[in-house]
C-alpha cells in the first residue's frame, strides 16, 4: 500500500516489538487464553500496530499483527484487529504523548475493578510508578467510544499510567509500548500486595510529601540515562 | 477394527488434538497430578476420544488416548479410559451440538463448588463467555449416570458453557474441544477474580442489558471470521 | 560395600527414581530452596535412599542421593543425608507397607499446620485420596524419634496417606515413592481449595457414605490395572 | 583501573555469581520487571558488586554488573548501579560479617510491610532460619542513609537475616550472597504461609525454648559440612 511505503521499516520493527511484548503479559500471568493485548503508535503517522483478535499468544507472529489507522480501520494485515482497537485508537487520538497501550484482565486489579475501588498508594513502588492511587474508570461497554473516553478522562486527571475500568480490567499507557507493559505489570503487583495486606488489617498510610518525592525521583533518577 | 475403517484419519487427528489440549490444562494450572481430562466427539459417529485413566500429563501421547462409544465402552486403545468417560459420554448423547468436554478440579472454581454457590456475573469477561452467572450442578457420585445428568440438566437451562459440580469440580463444553478448554480456563479465571474481590467487599453488579449485549457481541463479533 | 553387593542394581534404580521425583515437588511448588525431600525404601532390605541435606534441587543427581540404614546411619554416599532421615527411617521401621515417604512445607497445608486444624473432607478429590479429613500430627521437635512417632501414631489411626504436623509441614507416605509424592501433591491441592472456600463461608458437607464409596472406588477402580 | 588489579579474578567471579543469583529472584517470583537486586561484598576490599539500575532480568550479564566502593560510587562498569546501592553500601560499612545483600518487593512480605506488622514465629521453618519473628524496619525514603540505617538498626537487635521495611519491601543479608538470597526466599515463604493461616484464625504459638533449639540446630547441624 502506498500510504505505508515511507514507514515500512518502522512498521516492520513495531510488528516485531509489539509481538514480543505479549510474552511479558503471559510471563507475569496478566492474561489468560486470548484476553489482553499490546499496541504501539507508529510515530509521526496516524497509525497503530495491534494484536489480532482472538489469536492465542503462542500463535502470535510479527506478520499477524495488524496495522490500523486511528479510527480503528485496518490498513495492513490479514487478520481482524483486537476488539479493543477502537478504545486504543481513541487514546492515541486524544493523548499525543502516548506511544503504547496495554490491556489486561489481570486478577487482582480485576478484583478492585469489581468493587469499583481505587488502589490506595501505600507502597513505595506505587508512589514510584503511579504517583498516587491507581484510579478506577467508569463502567463502559464495548462498541463505541465510551471505553476510550473513560480511559482518557480518568488518566488526564491523574499521574497514574494505568486505569482500572470498573467490572472490566486494566488499560495502561506509556511513552513507549514497553513502558506501558511495565505499568500493567506493576499495576497488578501493587493491586495484589495491597489487596493481600488489607485482608488482615488497615494499611499504614504514606504521607503525600513522600509520595511526591518518590514519584519525582523514580521519573527522573531511576534507571539508565 | 472394521467399525473404525472409514474414520481412521479423523480419529488420528483427534487423538493428536485431544492429547495436545491437555497442555493447556497444565499451563493454566487447572489440574494436578492426573486429575482432569479433555475429550472430543468423533463427528458423525457415536464415538469419543478421551484421556486414559490415571496417566500423568507428561506421559500422554496421541497413541495412548482411548476411543470409546457413547456408552463409554472402549472401541480402540490399550488403556482404560478416564473414569469420567461415562459422564462425558452422557453429555455427547444428550447434547448433539457438543463437540468437546473438559473436566478439571481447578482451585477457585472448587472453592465455589464446596460452598455450592454460583459465581455471579460481575465481570465483563464473565458476560462475554458465560452470558450470566456460572451455575452450580448437583452433588453426584461417580459410577452411574448421575454426573452426566447433572451436567446436562444444569447446562440446558443456562447460557454458560461451564458448570461447577457441587463439592467436585468443573465440566465445560464447547462446539469443539478447544472451545471447551477455553471455557474451562475462563471459568477458573472468573471464579478466582470474583472470589478475591469479594474478600474485601461486595461487587458492583452489571445490569442485565449490558450482560446480554456483551454476550451477544462476544459470540458473534469477537475473533477471526 | 559388601552389604550392598546383592542390591546394587535396585539401589541404582532407586537413586535415579528418588532424584527424579524431586522435580514433582518443585513443579507443584511444594518446596522452596532446599526445604523438602523424597525417600524410598530398598525393598527387602533395612535400607532407604534419600536426598542429601541442604543441597539445591537443581544440583540433585542420582549419585548424590544417600543410602542409609533404618537407624538413619549412612551406608553409601558422599553427603550427609536429609535432616529428616531419622523421622523417615522411623516410619519405614514401624510401617512395613510403606515404600516411600515425602516431606514438604507446602503453603496451604502449612497454613492449617499453624492453626493445628485438620482439613475437612468436603471435596470428592479428598474422599478419593484421603478417605476423610487430612489429620494433624503433634508438635514435635527434630533430633529424636518424636517426629517419626507423631507421623506413625497419626497415620495408623487414619485412612489418609498424609499428615500435617503442627507448626511444621506435611509428611506423606505411599506403597511406592511415586504414590507418596501424589499424596503430597493432592494434600496441598485439597488444603488450598478448602482454605479458599472457607474464606467466604462454610462448606457443604459430604455424607460419610459418599466419602466411603468414593474412597473405595478410587483405591480399587481408578487408573490402569 | 589500578585499584582493581589485584582483585580482578575475584571480581570476575563475583560478577558471574551475582548475575546468576538474580535467577533465583525470578524463579521464586520475588520480583517483577526490574524491582529487586542482589549485591556481594568483594572480600577484603571496600568494594561491592551490584545489579545495574532499571535493567530487565533477562538482559543481565556478568559484564553489566557494576562495581562500587562502599560510599556507593562506581569504580568499574558502564552502567548506573541499582538505586539501592547507597543502602546496601551502608550495610556493608556497618556490618563487617555481611557478604551479600538482597532487596525484593515480594508480595506477602509486602503485605506485612504495608501494615507495619512483624511476622510472628509460628512455623518451624521460621525458627530455623530467622530465630524468631521477622522484624519490621522503619519507613525510610530513598536518597540518603536512612534506609541503610533502618536496616542495620533493625537487624543488629535481631537474629533474623531479613528485615521488612515499612511500606516498602525486604532487605536480606547473609555471610554470602547465596545465603542472603536464601533468606529472601524463605522470608517470602514464611510471610505467605503465616498470612494465609491467619485468614482463618489465630496461630498456635511455638514455645521460645523450641524456637531457640530449632534455630541452634539449623545454624549448626543442617546441610553439608
Amino acid at each position: 500500500m502506498t500510504v505505508l511505503a515511507d514507514v515500512g521499516d518502522t512498521i516492520r520493527a513495531l510488528r516485531k516489538e509489539v509481538c514480543a511484548l505479549h510474552e511479558q503479559l503471559t510471563r507475569y500471568q496478566l492474561v489468560v487464553w486470548t484476553a489482553g493485548n499490546v499496541s504501539a503508535r507508529v510515530p509521526g503517522h496516524d497509525l497503530l500496530v495491534i494484536k489480532p483478535s482472538g489469536v492465542a499468544y503462542d500463535d502470535l507472529t510479527p506478520e499477524n499483527m495488524v496495522v490500523c489507522d486511528l479510527q480503528g480501520r485496518v490498513v495492513e494485515g490479514e487478520h481482524a484487529p483486537s476488539s479493543d482497537t477502537d478504545a486504543q485508537a481513541y487514546v492515541y487520538r486524544e493523548m499525543p504523548h502516548v506511544g503504547g497501550v496495554v490491556h489486561t484482565h489481570s486478577t487482582y486489579a480485576g478484583a478492585w475493578a469489581i468493587r469499583g475501588e481505587p488502589v490506595p498508594c501505600v507502597l513505595t513502588m506505587c508512589a514510584d510508578e503511579f504517583g498516587g492511587e491507581i484510579p478506577i474508570g467508569p463502567f463502559a461497554i464495548i462498541g463505541d467510544d465510551s471505553i476510550g473516553r473513560g480511559i482518557v478522562d480518568t488518566l488526564s486527571t491523574s499521574r497514574s499510567p494505568a486505569v482500572i475500568m470498573r467490572n472490566h480490567g486494566v488499560f495502561a499507557i506509556g511513552p513507549t509500548p514497553r513502558k506501558a507493559v511495565a505499568a500493567a505489570v506493576m499495576c497488578e503487583d501493587v493491586a495484589r500486595t495491597v489487596h493481600i495486606s488489607r485482608q488482615l488489617g488497615e494499611p499504614v498510610p504514606i504521607e503525600q510529601k513522600h509520595v511526591d518525592a518518590l514519584f519525582d525521583r523514580y521519573q527522573n533518577v531511576y534507571g539508565q540515562r
